[in-house]
């Protein structure tokens, strides 16, 4: 066994790809060389000890290169790499070589122990931590600098040598996945765990949280139906409606956290440690020594950036809240507009009218908000944060702000300056199915039709009639290659976040919303589940525990909701008829509800534990075992003196 | 040196008491030959490996014994406990034997590496951890059940065998510290170090948090002085001291978050590792199989736990609140029967009259305070609680809510019921200063004097005249034993939570409560700190990493402190005058300004880091070397196959 897995076995029988590396067209023949040496060679060499093949096509070599693994060495990788498994008696354990027989379904010869998306990962995960040893440079590429530590795919990437590095599909596994997600019109579950093991943890959790979500909504919508049907505009129903919204938008979100818990307790995610984050493959910086590792690496200075945020980033996303407000006043003069024509000549055509400016709005604001995302990638890029997190820390704030202004702020204009219901309503409604039918289309419909004509072209040039499960690896590689690549859970999130803005921020004035939010995600899963397994590149899995900073940014906008949704019927027309004589009794009245509200919140999210019991007991009883064995070490030592 | 520290070393040289065990009167021979036997036994044999002797007065065997360790027993059990301290090269590390040459001061014959606070809690935890092994009953005392695993020295304190275990005093240290700590009045800081290292860290940390708190009052204070001199009672004087108030209320907490980082990355214990929580002592049950640890103890359904709360603990805490507002209503009518009487006869008694129902209640409120502590202790315990920390938490609660209603009901029912502003600062002025002066007397002065009292007793009947310091050692426990026990920082956090109360609650209306505060919290240090040295016996050293609750109590108090500042605000004449049309407006305007510094305050301690840069750092480098150390582990076991 110990043989066995030296670079020596890239034997066609063993060899199963599963990465595919991507070089440059024209890249030096040195440079190959040294690369794919450094790939095979052997750890204590400071090599990846993986194994590579370069893809023969019809048209002869293509710079495309197939990376797999031995089995030995991804059982060794993923203790590298510190991947958490179920055990024999079920519990879950960080996955050790020594230990190996102690994890369920693990055999010698069995090589589905792993899944591919993990290994996958292992694989993903040793070539970014193959870092260069003595090269002053890559070789025949002066220009393309190393230092002793620095990642040498990542330099690579920089400097354009290297196109892409992607996982491949597996077409039987794909047909299979597609089939039990969305091939057949069902009522039920998605499969998270096949998801999971297909496309990782980072986007299972994504569609669990799309499914809760929708689940979570449908009390809300069932709730709305009949305020809309029988149209129901009572002051008590409303406040019903409201109170029951708000307090249920903190349920669900405190219940997530505990069905977040359970899914990546499953998986292993929720105990595997965190590994120490390296700098982002854009961070740039003159060389120096890191105070905390010690090593050379470039450095950047902290207040530099601060300066940055402060004096570039902060005015700029000013400056565009400001036109996003400019460009809201231009929407009401046009909606004015509208008005007045509808008044001078009415008729069918005209009530028409009625919708365009606010449809044009929607469509306006979605454009705003794609533009606005480049330049807050751009500017964030620019900021030169040293770590992945940092840089979407910093990123998602930028977006954050700018779309809840951007979306919400005509809302809150026509809510809290005009007064106006009716108008708020209508353009609460246009507002959201607008974005939804944009979204639905932009994000999905589009890249897949667009994808297929591709498909079907690319088949034609092949000259075959093979379905997609025929293709040769040669010929799948081909197609996969040129396939747009996803950019992560981000838009979706987003997107997901601005929904509950739409249904909680004013849910007491259109109960609808919702319905319409249920009918959209139902219809968002298929159209997101369609974009993962046909439109786009596999991405690679993504070990993570939780939703992240989402949690705190759906959280954030629940509480922004308690306060608009008492103002709202605090200025129902009902509700001041229930103080005739004093205006200033209404607004205490509803100020202490607000108050009360809130407080009742936070004694809610602080009261449900974040974990379930059981996940709990198991945590516990993880820890004591670690402390156990710690001190069993301590023992042992003092009895050897 | 192996032979070193087996137990024959029990030798007079080489014996440093450090501990003091008392047994009942008239305990077996046979339970104290075991017990002392299992102290002294060695590791394997499951024993605890310490030294012990008895104490010989002058009239004979008083069933006391003095433990300590050789130096190897205490390195090893620094080990077991985790301690961290500082390395040559002044970054802070997990102390472990093997490694013991790299840390600072290290030497094998000095025996001053760790402090004589940490010996004792090393020992603690080693008495602590002494585990019955097939014993089924402490031998003599049949009813003094034993199980595989029970702490021996739990049942023996339960069961009333073990009377008390205390460490020792160093008289020498001792009075080093209190001439350094209170001995001589100067201007400057407390020695924390020291009193880390002679008391431990929960307790320096509590005497750092108080100084803290008093250096963050003196800005308010001193703001405050011009408002009372000059009697300032304009409008926008008011809402600028209040704005800053509440401002400054989150800075310091913020800031105080970051310099408990500092203190306790200095002391270590921010690194420690949290323990394993055993069960405390007063937990009982049936005897089960623990699904945590899979050890047989016992155990309590969780189900029967919340029913004693909901049921019992919650009805009564509702009944003494209700009980609470009675009391207050009675002194609502003493107040107006004095008001009555000062009117009808005017003179300086009938306006000295005035004074009385306020005091009278701050008495009352005193006394029920500290009646409605034991009831909740009583409570607490009777709702068997598993962990001490689970106690301590409900406990928490309890009183915390008690004592909030009890001591703020009287000053919101003056506020905002009858909106009289003259009665409120007369109320809040005597209800601070009466509870002030109550507490210092009480906890410290008449402690003190009794002490002091039963000492000179004591040294009569001994027919000695010598100083403390000159005392033999058996004339010091005797002395020692007798003193009262500390029973933590819960009252003295609990009194700088009421003071903070005050000072910020109303702190619009009553601008000298900052004043007195400061001048409070000097002599407590002082009283706290003779309290400390000369009334309570030595506590045990508790390692902590920050105050823990505390901290959540007292942002919760400011945050409730910016409701009812703008509350005071809005309701005050001169903001009343500025909108003469619309009630209306002014109550909007208080609104959003509320709103407004809430977002403020929430913003602020998001965007203030809770450890200080360089603190981050030192933490990142040692996760850093920690998972490193992990990948060379697991990297040498790639090359040996």
């Amino acid at each position: 066994m110990v043989e066995s897995w030296s670079f020596l076995d890239t034997a066609e029988s063993n060899f199963r790809p599963l990465v595919v590396i991507e070089l440059a067209k024209g890249t030096k023949e040195e440079t190959i060389e040294w690369f794919t040496k450094r790939i095979v060679d052997k750890k204590v060499n400071g090599g990846a000890q993986l194994l590579i093949k370069p893809l023969v096509t019809e048209n002869g070599v293509e710079n495309i290169y197939l990376v797999g693994a031995s089995h030995l060495r991804l059982l060794l990788g993923a203790e590298t790499v510190g991947l958490v498994k179920e055990c024999s008696d079920n519990s879950m354990r960080t996955f050790t070589y020594s230990s190996r027989k102690t994890f369920k379904h693990f055999a010698d010869d069995n090589h589905d122990f792993l899944t591919m998306a993990e290994c996958q990962y292992i694989i993903k995960h040793e070539l970014e931590n193959l870092r260069a040893k003595d090269e002053k440079m890559i070789p025949g590429y002066p220009q393309a600098k190393l230092y002793p530590g620095k990642s040498i795919v990542r330099r690579l990437l920089t400097s354009g040598i290297l196109v892409q590095i992607f996982p491949l599909h597996d077409r039987e596994e794909l047909k299979k996945l597609c089939h039990s997600w969305y091939g057949r019109v069902k009522v039920g579950y998605q499969p998270l765990d096949d998801i999971r093991c297909y496309f990782g943890e980072t986007i299972a959790l994504y569609f669990g949280f799309l499914e809760y979500f929708t689940f979570a909504l449908i009390p809300m919508a069932v709730i709305g139906i009949p305020y809309y049907m029988f149209a129901w505009e009572d002051y008590d129903k409303y406040v019903m409606f409201a109170t029951f919204n708000l307090l249920w938008s903190t349920v669900i979100l405190e219940v997530w956290k505990r069905i977040c818990a359970i899914l990546t307790y499953r998986w292993g995610t929720l105990l595997m440690k965190r590994q120490f984050e390296e700098p982002r493959p854009g961070f740039h910086g003159v060389l120096g020594i890191n105070p905390v590792t010690g090593r050379e690496e470039p450095v950047y200075s902290s207040f530099k950036r601060q300066l940055r945020i402060y004096l570039v980033s902060l005015p700029f996303v000013c400056l565009c809240l400001y036109f996003s407000l400019y460009v809201m006043m231009i929407y009401f003069d046009l909606e004015q507009w509208a008005l007045d024509y509808h008044k001078e000549n009415e008729s069918n055509f005209s009530s028409l009218m009625l919708y365009v400016p606010s449809i044009i709005y929607a469509v306006v604001i979605e454009i705003m908000n794609r533009i606005y995302r480049y330049a807050a990638e751009f500017l964030t890029s620019w900021e030169n944060h040293r770590l992945e997190s940092s840089y979407q820390n910093h990123l998602i704030l930028k977006v954050l702000v700018f779309n809840f202004l951007n979306c919400f702020a005509s809302l809150f204009y026509i809510a809290f300056v005009l007064f106006d219901m009716k108008l708020l309503r209508q353009s609460l409604a246009t507002l959201l199915i607008t974005s939804q039918i944009l979204n639905q289309f932009a994000e999905s419909l589009l890249p897949y039709w667009l994808q297929k004509r591709y498909n079907r072209r690319m088949k034609k040039r092949m000259c075959s009639t093979k379905t997609d499960a025929d293709l040769s690896l040669a010929e799948q590689i081909t197609m996969e290659k040129e396939m747009g690549t996803y950019l992560g859970t981000f838009d979706d999130y987003l997107e997901l976040f601005l929904q509950f803005g739409y249904v909680s921020l004013f849910s007491c004035v259109y109960p609808l919303a919702a319905v319409f939010a249920v009918l959209n995600n139902i219809t968002e899963i298929y159209s997101d589940a369609l974009k993962m397994c046909r439109v786009y590149k596999r991405p690679f899995a993504e070990p993570t525990a939780n939703i992240g900073v989402w949690q705190l940014a759906f959280e954030t906008m629940s509480v922004i909701s308690v306060v608009t949704n008492c103002i709202l019927i605090g200025m129902s027309p009902e509700v001041d008829a229930l103080f005739p004589d004093s205006k200033m009794d209404l607004v205490l009245t509803v100020a202490l509800v607000e108050h009360l509200l809130l407080a009742i919140k936070f004694i809610m999210a602080f009261v449900i534990p974040d974990k379930p019991r059981d996940i709990q007991m198991k945590l516990a009883k993880l820890e004591f075992e670690s402390l156990e064995a710690l001190k069993q070490q301590v023992r042992a030592f003092q009895m050897q003196l």
